[in-house]
């Protein structure tokens, strides 16, 4: 069947506002490691997909997909050494304060499990987030979303606060958090939590000043609000230096939200919690979620850290991160049309500039990018507020040669633009 | 491991207050067609498990999933011929009007994203529900359940219609929705939806009056509002007459939301709806699924829809559920203790009374029968907002032999517990 043929089927179906990626969308059959194929049978590298974590199709995980579900899949209302077994080894890679766990089915269905949770226990309504963040697609979520407009607009509980860069002063940073508790209290709210990806992935990944972190968290608790890590994008391993991007602080969160790579695309998400904050919830909600915590799914997710593990995954985005990382300072002093590379292990982004100067984002010249590399078998994206910002996110198994033939698409690339 | 051991180690890993079933957990290993076996080795015939719904780890499904997860699973924004193919086919069951489909998780999401789609596509706020129904578990869902107390409390968008017996008068029952919208129009609100269960599953599986179901809808509509179809429980084929509830009432839907057995306990989810709403949504909002609608969802939701067809389930449903019927009257005339059933196909209630009176419901007795039943093999629940109400709802392969060992063990548990 023809792509025209299958987009026609699609808007017939979907609608034609169902996001698809590039100028001419790719029809992909087929994925191994670091790879997918087209159905022309063409090979693309990719750079970009954070879901097939461990990489597409890892025989380990989909061993125990299957096995599982040949064996049995049914809800947590009966007892399951699975469920057990998956959830020591998740919480092991916590502090030891964070031994509780909450399965659920997304990223979404995590912030929303994690916001009840905090306004329940804590009896405050307000939330702090910050200036261009995402974490999700339900209503009360899209209501905290500054990153996008949404038809619910901006939830009145909700402040916001703006993300320092590097240089900034943190203590004018961390003043916002009190505006925006000061702001809350003219409303007669208190906090009832501070929630942000702790790698600011959405937010462009500003490297935040040292103890800025601990301070807001300081300030919310102080307020009575509790400290919420969505580690959906920093997770497992991705920065190379950590399991977790809330680690790289000097502050444990009170909950931790998990998605996207979890199950290595099998639907699977977690809310990690401190144990008061869970057996206050279940005093005071019915809460079940029907799939959350299946055998299945656990049986996924725990072969998933398995793989971690034994391929020396995280390492490997230390490593080979910092090894791309590299390549793309080099490549920035070549191409005035980039800035330097931001991010850490295997989540980096790339500024685009327009005329070279670094105060004119780029974004028309990213999108080109992004088409051309994926013309010539690589497939990245992009993100930021300006959608200036190449974002590079492989799968963990990505190697020094993948990376080098990245920096070489984008090297031509970027001489085929200038 | 002992079954005490594994429960100490779930209280502690996801607290005390996550949902168990009967009195002495059950602890499977194993599930097959109807059947599923304990770590003992004990076979007991399940009764009561909707989201295997064509058969616990039915090998077509099994397969199906394996051989796409094997291959690539990745999200919607590449092409892929597994989600057309399957939205193909499950639009198919639908009326003409409903030709549009969006993949997601679970209930709570397909709940979410239609109240979401009502919300924004109609400028309207206010939602009118039944008086003990169960939607989902995000907080805004949460709002609007009025079976179980939550701690968000009910929205104040929301308005409660009770849901009328068979020989209630209809006009009366349906003024309730013009008392709605007339509360809500003083409140400065216009309903953007009805959203109700198409069988009354939670609120007790009443016989609605003849009419009436159209005329709550048609009040609706006349207000500005759409009809939102819940079919989480009777979808796919379970009340014997349809492969949806709503169908069993000459209205149709603007969204329907699916869950629970679309997947065969795969975590897939959809909301079908008119194409209008999908464009004018996609206009409106950046909505995106990570995991909802990826190929080995669409090749396990496929594969189920394949096996009920081939396997004739729907009218097995029929058929079966018919004799069960059957059985549980006659067991009704022998049995003071229990009243007729009530419901349709493969979704059964019978309810239970203290000391043959009818007006007196017996919710301790009912969780005796449900533990004891337990003991005896075979697994069913309870509901109903007395919790008097014995909830059998096998899945779709259930047999009249099957049928038969429900009902000899029922007649044992009900002469034991006299």
């Amino acid at each position: 069947m023809s792509d025209d043929t299958l987009l026609d089927r699609r808007h017939r179906l979907l609608g034609a506002g169902a996001p698809l990626f590039y100028d001419r969308p790719l029809h992909l059959v087929k994925g191994e490691g670091a790879r997918v194929w087209d159905s022309d049978g063409r090979v693309y590298l990719d750079a970009y997909n954070n879901v097939p974590h461990v990489g597409h199709c890892h025989p380990h995980v989909v061993e125990a997909l299957a096995d599982q579900a040949g064996r049995l899949n049914l809800s947590t209302r009966y007892l399951d050494e699975r469920i057990l077994d998956y959830g020591d080894a998740l919480t092991a890679t916590f502090a030891d304060e964070l031994s509780r766990v909450s399965l659920v089915c997304s990223g979404t269905e995590a912030s929303e499990l994690a916001l009840r949770m905090a306004r329940a226990c804590t009896g405050n309504e307000g939330v702090i987030v910050t200036d261009f963040c995402y974490h999700g697609n339900s209503a009360v979520v899209a209501g905290l979303c500054t990153a996008f407009e949404m038809p619910e607009g901006i939830d009145p509980r909700v402040r916001t606060i703006r993300v320092p860069e590097a240089d900034d002063d943190p203590a004018e940073a961390a003043a916002e958090v009190e505006a925006a508790i000061a702001s809350m209290a003219e409303a007669g709210m208190k906090p009832a939590a501070i929630f942000f990806d702790t790698i600011f992935a959405t937010e462009g990944m500003p490297a935040v000043p040292a103890g800025y972190v601990e301070q807001i968290v300081a300030l919310t608790r102080e307020a009575g609000g509790l400290y919420i890590a969505d580690e959906v994008q920093p997770g497992l391993g991705r920065t190379g230096t950590g399991m977790w991007g809330h680690q790289l602080y000097d502050a444990v969160p009170d909950l931790v939200t998990l998605g996207k790579p979890l199950g290595n695309g099998h639907p699977l998400a977690a809310v990690v919690a401190r144990p008061a904050l869970i057996d206050d919830f279940a005093n005071k909600a019915m809460y079940f979620n029907t799939f959350g915590g299946n055998p299945v799914s656990c049986a996924v997710g725990h072969a998933v850290l398995e793989v971690i593990e034994q391929e020396g995954l995280m390492e490997n985005a230390r490593k080979v991160g910092a090894y791309l990382h590299e390549g793309l300072l080099v490549l920035g002093n070549k191409h005035a049309t980039i800035g330097a590379p931001r991010g850490r292990g295997f989540f980096t982004g790339v500024p685009f500039f327009a005329d070279g100067d670094r105060e004119r984002p780029a974004p028309d010249l990213t999108k080109a990018a992004v088409n051309t590399m994926r013309e010539r078998g690589v497939l990245i994206s992009r993100t930021g507020r300006h959608d200036h910002v190449l974002k590079i996110r492989p799968p963990m198994l990505f190697s020094a040669a993948d990376a080098d033939q990245l920096l070489a698409a984008l090297d031509d690339t970027l001489d085929l633009l200038a």
